[in-house]
């Protein structure tokens, strides 16, 4: 294992190579026997377990309930919103049967045609047809509102090319899909969410996200505006890791969803929905590691710390182990996962090796002398130092640590952003300065005809509509019509 | 509401309805617009919810670890093991199709006709093919093993008639599926985990169950053994709870998954997996309800007191609230999950109604009188009865009586098992015995012959072979044949 890990194909070599064989060197995830569809790994999982935790608590907090609504949705429902539909289309999964029989020839099975569905089902690609189909039966006054719904739940969308975590055909994700009395309590609702996803984005993942507006182009199928949280990977790619969406009344009046308002008169009600998706991991994994595998953020790994005996015989081991337990009682009882890898069967640099390419924060190796000198060896996997700490106060520091570390990968990352975002002000400009990657802020015209000429020629599309920064008016690169403000530009995943 | 409450079927004039309308009126589910598919609405999801925390919890105590696989199957896999596929053909709802396109009548969209998958899709009625199929690339040699995995997910399969959790063509359920080195540690993980469902149905459900073996005929498709824990509803009625298989090597052979053990030599994999269900959600309102709607056992409650102020004007409001806020803080810091509901624009008897018809363990009211008195009055659900409690260490003695109505409300399940559980002697009796419904403890021949005449013309089966109680040999009321000891039969959901 120590050997396949060196393996690893550096980020600087093919970037999209060495991220392909991290998520299966750190045993995140690896591909099915299904076109497009992931096998998601215990240790993948458990990252993926953390984030749900978080997510949820925050959504708890926010005062949204979680349920659960079918899986498969009947194909008219798609048809109700035209934009909906037009989106999603051609990329459903398709029930039209529901048994199988004995094949004439006793080969095996085959689809029975007499249990073909009078209606074919679709596995939801997303659930707001379904669900708005289920709020008309839910709202009627105003005192039925809001609806403040989210689901956890796979969702399938039949993407013609597939990677792991950043794009699969089935995915997991969650979607809230709230109801409001009013368009502006549904506004506030889409972007208290977007704010609750950068929150997630920043202090869990350590990744530094952008909050916009999406531009007509961009928005959700369906949606009247699109938010969005956009990050930056190594390679200067963009990547969307979170969208809010207000929805104004267009899944009410395609579901006919109304109620009757305090003046006693119908209304439509007002919608928005939001979700994030396993697509996070790829952000997470494609932020901070390195050409030796993963590094993870302190508030999301399974492992927080892992401690290593290093000995030579088994009564050196029964020393150390003498001293290491207390110490992880010390550790959990300050809320850190810690494993203590005692196994016998592994050599010391295999387990360093192993716990490196899975991004576990902090390793302690400890032998025979450091328990003569009341020492301890101390590893940060962020900026892969050494040093030696004294094993007395050894849980406070570690728990600092932690925290320093998962600060330092934010900033890192920030950093990064930040070097690699550019202003520029003419087309050529911009040709050229897109070819190095990264975030470049440009003036645009606003219409869709000039954003897609710009992505047809430079393959670059218009990540968001910043929330904050410069805000002065210009003209367009492009068509040198007016422009609002300057919006962010970049390849993305 | 209060009204509609009332209208609640009673259980001796139809269980089956008062059933289904009690899952309607306690906001627990509905139907929804896909035929046999139901949406679990907040309230009901939120019981689930805890029944997963505390599940989830008890399998990583025993080891295990989450992932994630496809939710759909090639067709191929299905037809590997001969059993499984002979078990589940005939309810797959079955993807032969990728994307829609619009009708050629502008009407909507159509299935796009070239769009056909080469090799149709399942969606997952159970995952022991896809996971057998990836199991055999990680499992080289002995030290590979055991693998021990869970999985959160919802699975499908085409029922004729559904009711709601009991029986719905989609629900959500866990499944674990473990690899073992040998024989005897697959049966001893198949049994473990069926002490872990034993486990959470008597300590939090509240649900007396009867552990054991299923005759061949109630096997699961593809097991060499079934483990079960059964419960009986008020009806008599037998409900599964929870099943775990002992599978021998046949997913091991079917999917050619072999390790190379110390000897260095080849031997195909043993196998267990094990599940319970949205289901439970059936056997927990089925065993405890009553007449007047939900009882919830406290360890499973999403909320369990609810503090309901009596008032006539805002100063009195004022008053009681700020006698109530320090006991909501000193609940929660007992780990008591508490809901002061002052909301305005109801009348106290409505919300007496609304939490009872919810199930909330205890509710406590307070009014201007109360305070004065340096009382309060406390209602427990399981047992209707009210009483007044003194203000002073009210927090301690709710947390107690939580516990109270947690053990009564097991000893009522398990006293009324033990009423109707008989035993007989004669087929004649037996017959006679079946019609009033509970456990019927009778010899049975062992043959599937015998189990299918018995199920035919009573409509009873063979729930278990219990792995407790008498175990004196007989003869089977049948046929006269020798029987090794009495089985449990039972009509059953």
């Amino acid at each position: 294992m120590a050997k396949e890990l060196k393996d690893l194909t550096k980020r600087s070599d093919n970037y999209s190579q060495w991220y392909n064989e991290l998520v299966v060197k750190a045993d995140l995830a690896e591909q099915s026997a299904v076109r497009g569809c992931m096998v998601i790994k215990p240790y993948g999982y458990a990252i993926w377990e953390k984030m749900q935790h978080e997510l949820d608590r925050m959504f708890k907090e926010t005062g949204h309930q979680n349920a659960y609504f079918p899986l498969l949705i009947p194909k008219s429902f798609l048809s109700r919103e035209a934009d909906h539909v037009e989106g999603f289309a051609k990329e459903c999964a398709v029930v039209t049967h529901y048994r199988l029989k004995n094949s004439p020839d006793g080969s095996g099975v085959v689809v029975d045609p007499a249990a073909r569905l009078e209606e074919e089902l679709i596995i939801r690609p997303t659930s707001e047809t379904i669900i708005w189909n289920t709020y008309r039966n839910w709202i009627h006054s105003y005192r039925d509102l809001p609806i403040l719904i989210n689901q956890w739940a796979n969702v399938f969308r039949w993407e013609m090319r597939t990677r792991m975590f950043l794009r699969t055909a089935e995915f997991l994700w969650q979607e809230g899909h709230t109801a409001h009395a009013t368009e502006q309590e549904a506004w506030e609702e889409a972007r208290r969410m977007l704010d609750v996803y950068a929150d997630f984005a920043e202090n869990f993942m350590a990744v530094p996200v952008i909050k916009g507006v999406k531009s007509a182009n961009e928005r959700f199928a369906g949606a009247i505006e699109t938010f969005t949280i956009e990050a930056m990977m190594q390679d200067g790619k963009a990547l969307q890791s979170g969208t809010s969406h207000f929805l104004g009344q267009n899944f009410a009046k395609a579901f006919d969803v109304t109620y009757v308002n305090k003046d006693n008169k119908p209304e439509y009600v007002w919608a928005t929905s939001w979700g994030v998706s396993t697509r996070l991991m790829g952000a997470l994994i494609m932020t901070h590691s390195d050409d030796n595998g993963l590094v993870l953020p302190p508030h999301l790994a399974p492992i927080q710390v892992v401690i290593v005996p290093i000995y030579k015989n088994s009564e050196q081991l029964a020393e150390i182990s003498a001293v290491v337990e207390p110490i992880v009682k010390q550790l959990r009882a300050l809320g850190i996962s810690v494993k203590y890898d005692d196994a016998e069967n592994k050599r010391p640099g295999f387990k360093f090796a192993d716990y490196e390419v899975k991004g576990v924060p902090v390793r302690l190796a400890i032998g025979a002398r450091d328990i003569e000198n009341g020492t301890v060896e101390v590893m940060r996997r962020d900026t892969l130092e050494k040093h030696v700490a004294p094993l007395e106060g050894i849980a406070e520091y570690v728990k600092n640590l932690l925290e320093e570390i998962q600060a330092n990968i934010y900033h890192k990352a920030l950093d990064r952003r930040a070097s690699m975002t550019r202003t520029v002000e003419t087309y050529d400009e911009f040709k050229e300065e897109i070819e190095k990657g990264g975030f470049i802020l440009a003036h645009w015209d606003g219409t869709t005809e000039t954003e897609e000429k710009i992505k047809e020629e430079t393959k670059a599309t218009i990540r968001c509509i910043p929330f904050d920064g410069d805000t002065t008016p210009g003209v367009c690169m492009v068509t040198g019509k007016p422009s609002a403000r300057r919006v962010i530009f970049a390849r993305n995943y």
